[in-house]
């Protein structure tokens, strides 16, 4: 059933510009904004806007300046470039912290067939001019996409591309510490790791790359998928490094890695730790999840506090063997549509628009971290939190024995009266 | 500083009508759904629903069929009444069980300067053709707002108000005990408990009425907020009754009343419980949260699988006596504008629009329960939670010595290379 390179290839490539039918998308939008934008009076326009981006107090969306180079990179290599900007309140003690946070997405670049290094290599080239932009515009800390060296292959369960699981500190963090290096920028690398110490396991993994080229640290993924093609547990575990918080240059940042996004939990303990940014690279397809992705992110960020940098794939990759889904649907090769939409959430429940869902993409904001404080000071959902409560009803529920509270209406089996 | 009684009736009533410059709202739109109904094409208000009601799948919005003696009901007193319905597949095992559930929201009914008892019963009056509505509809479970039988009066700080307190088997629940029995419905009545056993203690209370009129039980509130005008710490403490699931003729309900909403752990609780649908009666303003009022709920209802109902009052409550914000703003008499906005989130992560923000309403939905477990299995959030790590780490958070889990730059004081 081998398909022949060229037509692979051409699939791809079609895929992302005239995909309508299979992504999930009636009428082949681009961006949700883009879209409300283009169909809506401007007095509407904005009252949709106030409640969608959370612009309360007739606040409009504010844009920043995109450096020359980084508009010409953009032009060139035909990639989505949005940037924006948010705001805190001055404050009496504390000099405002803001950062420049960058968010690449990104399709594959050679067929799924090519042999593997060279797909890898590929991605990494695709990939160059969109970091070279991010530096251009001054990012201080920039978030690829999750397992961004690979195609996501994990639908397939073929274990030949566990072949593609790199070290924390092979080739592809090279590449990545060169860049860091020379644009002064954290860099966060999610890629599929070979522990080769620990007798070869895989894990899917966030490697945290300094501002001077450094391996600051990595986070393995918490929360293992098994729901639609997202055949994962076929290939690593649930991951074992906690919940770390990276203090880095410019920030405290941590990495929930796709579907920990599901888990409340996830994000708390993140925020429990002490992150301003959580990023949360990601690989998702339409049909399944695109109406929870906006959600999960910003009630992540307003729950705790802290900004939110979302990021997904785009296109949609053509595998040579085709597989079945177990919904009783005839085989097909590839995973379905991965949706871009990258975007940032803020804690004051405000959010930039989304990036293309077809074309790679980089999204810019400028954050000033002082804003994570002033809303947990404003909302006091950490004090009013009742942690003691919760951990006390965790440790229960994790027992065996564990019994639910139910109160049961006595006269439940009575016929009406 | 006392204001005339009908001049605080005079403004009550104009403010519902026309207070667009107060209620954080731009252009004075009814309700988000209609405003984009009204204003887009009909294939890109298809397309924008999608996304906005999580209607995948190219699934349209599916109304059902309103009985005529609650239409006419509706058009007499003027509310604002819709019907959608939510559905799950069929199961090889298990028949449907779908219930039909109603929200209702509304403003008050006398000033604020009336004497307190005729307030009460001016607003159950006015209760009373919604619940008959929801009765002729044949509603199964009905929830009414946050502390209905009263003005929203925790913004004054004035202890007078503790007055309107009742015990839990006191008027307001006699009153709706009735209409239980009357319409076989189970009735989730949110009051203002006082409990006189208990050396007189105020608490923000949910009383459970079955079917049969008889009280299944109660819960209490419990996160108490601290923002803005939401003084109600002024008045009562943290609830002390758990996160009780009420088993009822109609399925596993259970209550997380208005800022509890900010809090994952308090939903997921409930959830751990087993409640198939969490009402969340609230009282909240446009400038405070309305952007965050869909997400919160829809996320709620997302991670936990299970149906979230969401009411918030309408309209805008002027007190006799002027308060200040502690925001330096001068002196004013009312809280802001109680949106409205009631609707449903489903597991699915699909939701109903929302009723009108500036009228009273009845929201109702069909909801077939066997989609939480439907949801349940298909995505796996319980089994891929990983709770003892959290139960691990929320034990250790709630320690005075609890240390992060922080990794920091060994380079982090460097200068640039």
């Amino acid at each position: 059933m081998e398909r022949k390179e060229e037509e692979v290839g051409r699939e791809n490539g079609k895929a992302e510009a005239t995909e309508s039918s299979k992504d999930g998308s009636i009428c082949g939008f681009d961006s949700l904004h883009r879209l409300l934008h283009a169909s809506l009076e401007p007095h509407v326009f904005k009252e949709v806007s106030r409640l969608l981006l959370g612009l309360n107090c007739g606040r409009a969306l504010e844009s920043i300046a995109i450096p020359e180079p980084a508009k010409a990179l953009s032009s060139k290599h035909d990639f989505d470039l949005q940037a924006y900007c948010f705001h805190a309140d001055k404050e009496l003690t504390r000099e405002p912290r803001i950062v420049r946070v960058g968010l690449i997405q990104n399709s594959i670049a050679l067929p799924t067939t090519a042999p593997f290094l060279d797909q890898k290599r590929a991605i990494f080239e695709k990939l160059k001019p969109i970091i070279d932009a991010a530096g251009a515009s001054g990012v201080n800390i920039l978030c690829l996409q999750e397992a961004w060296m690979m195609p996501f292959a994990f639908c397939t369960r073929e274990k030949r591309w566990c072949e593609l699981a790199e070290p924390v500190d092979g080739e592809s963090t090279q590449l990545l510490q060169d860049l860091a290096r020379k644009y002064n920028m954290v860099i966060i690398s999610p890629i599929l790791e070979r522990d080769v110490k620990h007798g070869e396991t895989l894990w899917n993994t966030a490697v945290i790359i300094g501002n001077h080229g450094n391996i600051i640290g990595k986070h393995r993924k918490n929360h293992i998928p098994r729901v639609g093609d997202f055949n994962e547990s076929t290939y690593y575990m649930e991951g074992n490094t906690g919940h770390p918080v990276f203090e880095t240059a410019y920030g405290k940042i941590a990495i929930n890695i796709c579907y920990g996004r599901h888990h409340p939990l996830n994000w708390l303990a993140f925020g429990l730790n002490g992150a301003e940014i959580v990023f949360n690279p990601s690989a998702t397809v339409g049909e399944l999840s695109e109406p929870m992705w906006p959600i999960e992110a910003r009630n992540a960020a307003i729950a705790n506090s802290y900004f939110v940098g979302s990021i997904n794939r785009v296109g949609t990759e053509i595998f040579p063997n085709p597989f079945t889904s177990g919904d009783g649907k005839p085989q097909h090769a590839d995973f379905g549509h991965f949706y871009g939409s990258s975007h940032f959430s803020a804690p004051d429940s405000s959010c930039t628009p989304s990036l293309s869902r077809y074309k790679d993409g980089l999204m810019i904001s400028d954050m000033d971290l002082n804003l994570c404080r002033q809303l947990k000071d404003k909302w006091g959902f950490r004090m009013t939190a009742r942690y003691e409560l919760y951990a006390e009803m965790l440790a229960h529920y994790v027992k065996p024995n564990f019994e639910p509270q139910v109160i049961s209406d006595p006269l439940l089996h009575k016929n009406p009266s």
